[in-house]
């Protein structure tokens, strides 16, 4: 059990290496034949950098709120954060990311080909981890697990269709609701909605109360993905992408959107004609006059307030929800847990 | 039950019709979002498209030759299906290629980001359709379903890795054992040893059984790719990919290994700077010099000739391990279905 008096961002740095330590066991090591060693050792890269492990803590402290033991979790657990990565490496291709976790996305390390199937790969292992949950788990309940996979990488992919294909078609008549309807699906169901779902899922709660983790998911999800939009324009060194990459890959957050109905209609306009550039016909200084509409509309408080709001409706989700759950220091966690999702500057 | 008099290619394409009609029902269909959607169109692009099933055909005929139901092998066969067009999407993308059933590939429609997430979506699609196998066949047959897909595909990113690296590397100090390698993986399990083994589990055959299986799917899944590789250089128009699309792509087939172990020093080396220039910058004549190189030097028989022979050797143990199969008339179903795997001209 975790110490209460240790911080919250320590707490999930402790839960973090336990899952990763883990996923270190469980990705293959060493093949006789050095070109499928290669693409081992391309498989453990993304998992081997910095990373939050948010989804992780979130998932193993939801398990212990109701009861659980982490143990039990840990291999769901890991199954997420494999998820994660594999999803990033396609995500890092589809948006023609540069940095990932402080380095060179993996495409730019390999070569796209490369990278695609690295992703397939990775994307098999996590199925064949989540497997694994018979032995702990029993057979209904492991296979319960693998349903929860198949509708959060359902909503996942959904999501960044939208998110794509609204670059991809050059879209700007949206609005907040559009963004809350991408974002809820591209961030919030393997953020939050899932996690919780799958810690309490293996606690043993019923379905009912499994339901009610959806509202709350989705708020978190949301604050959760806007404070990533905010830090991305303040691109600090802690944070591991590039400044301003958002901008670059022309992404539709809600700052932008908000920006772009608050400026005048010339710079309306002489927005949109930055941002259907492709990233490497985009000049710095074209990236560094968004950056500062966005700034000068009040767009990233603006945002950042609307994210405050979130997690303050998602905390009464979480009281009502988590009322009855045995553990009170995994709930007291989960509490810190939840406000660390908008005060967190990595 | 399929009709005796009915020749094997008939009965392929009945079966094929089966599978892919439950295709079409199991795929998403209707979204009132229009930008999801467009997603669902791409996800039943490849799989609308004119195939060979082969594939589920060899999974229902040997199940039924094991005294199995079609009827409880059809989710199973339909999955096969599904692996096979979400990871000919991606593959297209690695490849580079042009043509896939006739027509242009899926991210030369809609571009490389929204074609990677759409295999990423057809993939889950997978998973999601094994899990109603629990229906028919239970939860433990199920999960041992589950896990042949997981080798399967494990083995099948292996395969795709080793041929993707060696035109990335460069390398052409590569033998015919090094293709057999590289094939098993990338073409034998997905093409004949798992469709084989999904088959006779269903049906319900012993561990042991299911172990004869390996030999035998790989001797016939090298064939198959052999074939594959001449009918690439013949490219007639039933075939529906571009003409020496294998040429363009660098691919390192038994019969480009063979050629360049037969041609003289000086061809080697034009054949070589050649392949090592990526497709775009491969002039239609340099391409139509490396053809003639296979032809003069007789490597198009050659393999055809090897082909030939993995078909024999695959016949005798099919013989061996089909030999208490309860359904005669699906086991000489199997048996002209593996002769076509060398004769078709598809």
């Amino acid at each position: 059990m975790y110490d209460k008096h240790l911080d919250i961002e320590r707490l999930v740095h402790t839960y973090r290496q336990e899952v990763y330590n883990y996923i270190d066991e469980k990705l293959p090591k060493w093949h006789n034949h050095p070109d499928i060693q290669a693409l081992y050792e391309m498989l453990r890269d993304y998992p081997s950098r910095p990373s939050k492990g948010l989804r992780a803590a979130l998932c193993l402290l939801t398990c212990e709120a109701f009861g659980g033991k982490r143990s039990s979790c840990l291999t769901t657990a890991a199954a997420l954060e494999i998820f994660q990565n594999w999803i990033l490496i396609h995500d890092d291709i589809e948006d023609d990311s540069e940095l990932r976790r402080g380095q060179p996305v993996l495409h730019r390390k390999y070569g796209i080909p490369l990278a695609i199937n690295a992703g397939d790969a990775l994307h098999v292992k996590m199925w064949e981890l989540l497997l694994e949950n018979r032995k702990t788990l029993g057979d209904v309940k492991a296979l319960k697990v693998l349903e929860e996979f198949c509708r959060m990488a359902k909503e996942t992919t959904e999501g960044q269709h939208l998110e794509l294909s609204w670059v991809d078609k050059k879209r700007w008549d949206l609005t907040a609701e559009d963004y809350f309807f991408m974002c809820g699906k591209k961030t919030s169901w393997y953020t939050a909605i899932t996690p919780l779902r799958l810690g309490a899922l293996v606690a043993g709660v019923d379905d009912q109360k499994l339901e009610q983790m959806i509202p709350l998911g989705y708020k978190l999800g949301l604050a959760f993905q806007i404070r990533d939009d905010v830090l991305n324009l303040l691109a600090e060194e802690r944070y591991g992408k590039e400044a301003a990459g958002d901008i670059y890959e022309s992404k539709r957050t809600l700052i932008l959107i908000e920006a772009l109905s608050r400026c005048s209609a010339e710079e309306r306009e002489q927005a949109k004609k930055i941002l259907d550039k492709p990233r490497n016909l985009k000049k710095v200084e074209e990236v560094e006059w968004i950056l500062q509409l966005l700034k000068k509309t009040g767009s990233i408080e603006y945002a950042s307030e609307v994210a405050g709001k979130l997690v303050k409706e998602a905390i009464n989700i979480f009281e009502e929800v988590f009322k009855e759950a045995q553990n009170a220091e995994a709930k007291a966690a989960i509490r810190s847990l939840i406000d660390l999702v908008v005060s967190r500057r990595w």
